[in-house]
């Protein structure tokens, strides 16, 4: 409950990183018994622009920026920022200024549950972005929060040194400690689908593939013609 | 109020429902006396993209995309897939799998009330999307719903058969019986706009051209220039 | 308190909106001490353009878009029409034929609490358009409202004469009194992000440039190492 | 797509109704197969109060209550008074005249989707409203709408002399048709839950009584002690 | 656009505030012209008060309760305290020391687009609030603000010494200038409404007492039998 | 990631936590550094209640409450029942026989992110609920889910066995091992309360008792008269 900036955080290894950001964020998080996103509110400024890398986070004062200040000198080549705020703000606490310093330093991009403003430059320097809004709206830098401590973003809680991954579908979570089982999982979900996305393609149903003929019956649901429903419940 | 998948549904005639794309959502909205939109918040994932097509609904149980599977079956050439859930529930319940096996089957969109997922795959296959949300979330198969009986999504009421248009501007359902009548006035009032686009074009005011000039006096409406309204109010 | 259409509205001079319009909203918004916003949920149905000019206000009542049709008359070149409604409707009761009149006239876009149209057809004509929502549901012409009155759109008052300045980070209201005291300041808080912009590309961190870390230290922000972090608080 | 008033519709017999509203919203939602909800954001303005009554249609143009006038002369003893807009709305087209013109007919209450204002006097009078919203907000009487058309209700479908049931939980629709299947199925629910209430009240658990456990079993849920999950996660 | 703190305000005088008291919020508005309503999002946390004042303004940073304290000084017998923030906040930055130096003062209430916090005791004590939010949410006093400058709280604007009037309905300012119109203007409404329920108790239909027939005529509505609508329609 | 259901879980010590509930939920945020709530959302359904107790968590899948029947069996005496779901859901997932099942075991509420019905008999029963919807929409028993994992509720992480207080300002989590640390603050900050009320009860301004005024200097804020501030800004 102490306002800190936690230092010398143990990231994930690279090339494991690298081999989530292949999958992509809905396929990581089936893989992960479907947890870890970062809430459907979160949406990219950009499009088809998929990163992954390890998360700097912060806890900012609504209104406030401060923390962010400090953040940047905690990050490194392949961190993803991500900041939210003590209490709901949709305020543009991140312009184009942090972004040019957090590229120079090799930074992936930034997950924000609050605002963004420069959004054009940002688009053109090619820096990414996801928030929950985009706002002009400009804050202080008065009140203490803390960098590299656990926060909640959406439903998940997100540690320093956790994987991040954001593409067109959201953002991610993949804690650290999961890292090598979400990959197998994940490796054994693509294969899947490959083969249920060719079986589609030759004109095979999911109700056939996924067996799913037994569980509607099972559950009642029953097959009419539109002539019969209609004589049971009147035409709309 | 029993769980059923409504089968050999009756759809509008092919022309027709050319006919009704060829005007757009504003357009046909007017011409059925500004009802039938399926809500402000249902918005396209793609931008520059017209279907239209017959409904084939959809009621599943929020969290749960079994009948979504059962749907892909009752599914023909020149459907469009309507997908509601039986309490809110933004869940990504589609994704490119789904849109694999539809586009297969020549069905030209979706249209949820929930959210979906595989974004960056949908825009590149070309399957066109209007949802209330993008979300990575994914769901069951666990729970009935039904296929095919008339679900409510924003104030209108979506039948199976009736026709569903949409585009940059939303979704829109023409009930099948209606067709023709709104076709007709469709046409009518496209042939009026362009005369006023011409008119406008020429500097004429809608002021004028509608005769708005009389209601404005009717209803009291006074013109007062800035110096006098100044004396009244005050300078803001 | 009653229904009026203000005429003779003065305007700021032409060259000092273009030199507003060359430092975009966030920087003007900064200058202005962090005020003057239109509020965040106007966002652009275009892409990198900016846009500025003098505001002519519309009050509507909700669904009824016949005060837009008066107000087209009192547009001029390089004027920007402000609407809002009486109460809060995100009608879609702006369009095509709108945009065709006001271009004619010079009118250089639209910003609006409400919903617009058309949508495909405005960003095709290149009429750049911030509004609170897209949504094609259609509009009356039956009640009365008012032209070039004050009116408040976010946190903002906007007065007719006006400058609003819009682009991709929202729309922004400066009061036409303190125009050139506004471009005073934005030009002191670009030539200073200039600076700042090279410093960080040259490896200088924002706390060390803006005197943070003594900030941060008399908040009582301590720094401690991750290991002493899970010491203190168990592993998250 | 005309608008119109119906008159001489044809309503449920009372003694269902009163049967119908001594078993509440939920119990008769659940009888329902869980249909018939007008939405979780129509609360209620008084509480404790129970009433159900024939549905009088009301579709009215947002911040306009013409109809609502229309709608009274159509009101009868026994009758609940259901309002909805056009698009969304919640100005306060309902006051304290209003219910007293119906109390004076006879009518039980009101559900709406819009506002209500003079809420002190409707409590004082004994007036029961289920709304979206008190709001003072005023409304003009311009625009046409409809009085016993079918209008939709959050996800339902209400026609002129369907049931109407509301109290704390929010409100329900009972189509007219279902009343006396529904009945059946309440009553039964009713019994049900009267026996499962003594059983919990001698202790008996949900999971033995409705066979959950093997539910449990098949879906893979694990029963772990606090010390094994600890070990296998970490302490949070 | 400088922080500012206002003294010496010119208040209304006391009577016109208490005759306008007797009126409440929703007749007053309508003696606007409809105007003056300080958003449908502003609740009472209790039932049955009716308070009326004159506004002492206050605008805070969000997240911050600084210029609450220094409005306090600026507080006399008869005021109400009108709370907003630069950018949206629900945070709790007022509770029961407030009050009870608020309540030492004389001050009749407070009106905030943020959160209050103690209901429970403000309640107690009978310090009456209407409020955006009940929330817990503590602030901070470190950023500048105003005090008794022109703020807007919902779409109305609210300079230092407006009349403030909110009950079971909500609240609303009348500008000092206009209380005197608009009290003559209640006064006439209150007695139409005197007349008006008396006519309806005794039988009398608002259509005829408003004239409306005519209008609906003119408007196109027509009258037509259940039995006539579902040949036409067929049944729902 | 797996779905279990943890049992033998270590509760706070029960002295303790009736200190905690004797400052209530704003008082022990405050001592907690500002941090612990579940969210401005989470309303209680009756007033002038406060609780506090052991949390009993449970994530359940959204429009299913399996979870909660199997939480039952682990809840003990002086337990509080903590809900949420896997994503977004409002429906009315708890009802009164939940309720007398909970009560016969000694558990002292329920605090859930989703919704709960039968609050009539709820509020009769005394069984206090703090949720954040009334909704009657009924859930299903077919998908699993967890108990005693952790859960975000708001932005907190509530573990089991950590306290749970909650009153009429909302919802608070106290992580277990912090219990004594907050105490500490929660005793002395009521006794700085207490004083800083008899001050204001004296007539002295928090103003100087928190020596205010030099950080109002020091930020810039200027007094300046009513009349000087017109003539530098005009009237409103």
């Amino acid at each position: 409950m102490k306002t800190v900036v936690v230092t010398d955080v143990e990231r994930a290894d690279a090339s494991s990183i690298e081999r989530l950001a292949a999958h992509g964020v809905a396929t990581v998080h089936e893989a992960m018994g479907r947890t870890g996103l970062l809430g459907a509110s979160l949406r990219p400024i950009q499009s088809g622009v998929r990163i992954a890398g390890s998360a700097v986070t912060v806890l900012c004062w609504p209104g406030d920026n401060l923390m962010i200040h400090a953040a940047v000198e905690q990050c490194r080549e392949g961190d993803v920022l991500v900041v939210t705020t003590a209490s709901p703000s949709l305020d543009g606490s991140f312009g184009e200024l942090f972004a040019t310093a957090l590229q120079h330093r090799g930074v992936r991009g930034l997950v924000t549950t609050g605002g963004v403003r420069d959004v054009a430059d940002l688009r053109a320097m090619g820096f990414p972005v996801w928030s929950a809004a985009v706002n002009a709206q400009g804050t202080v830098k008065a009140t203490a929060g803390s960098v590299n401590v656990p926060i909640t973003v959406g439903s998940a809680v997100v540690s320093a040194g956790d994987v991040i991954i954001a593409d067109d579908d959201g953002a991610l979570c993949v804690p650290r400690r999961y890292v090598q089982a979400v990959l197998g999982a994940a490796d054994a979900r693509v294969r899947k689908e490959a083969e249920s996305r060719a079986a589609y393609l030759a004109g095979e149903l999911s109700l056939d593939r996924n067996q799913l003929r037994g569980i509607l019956n099972e559950l009642g649901v029953r097959y009419v013609s539109a002539a019969e429903y209609e004589a049971d419940n009147g035409s709309s």
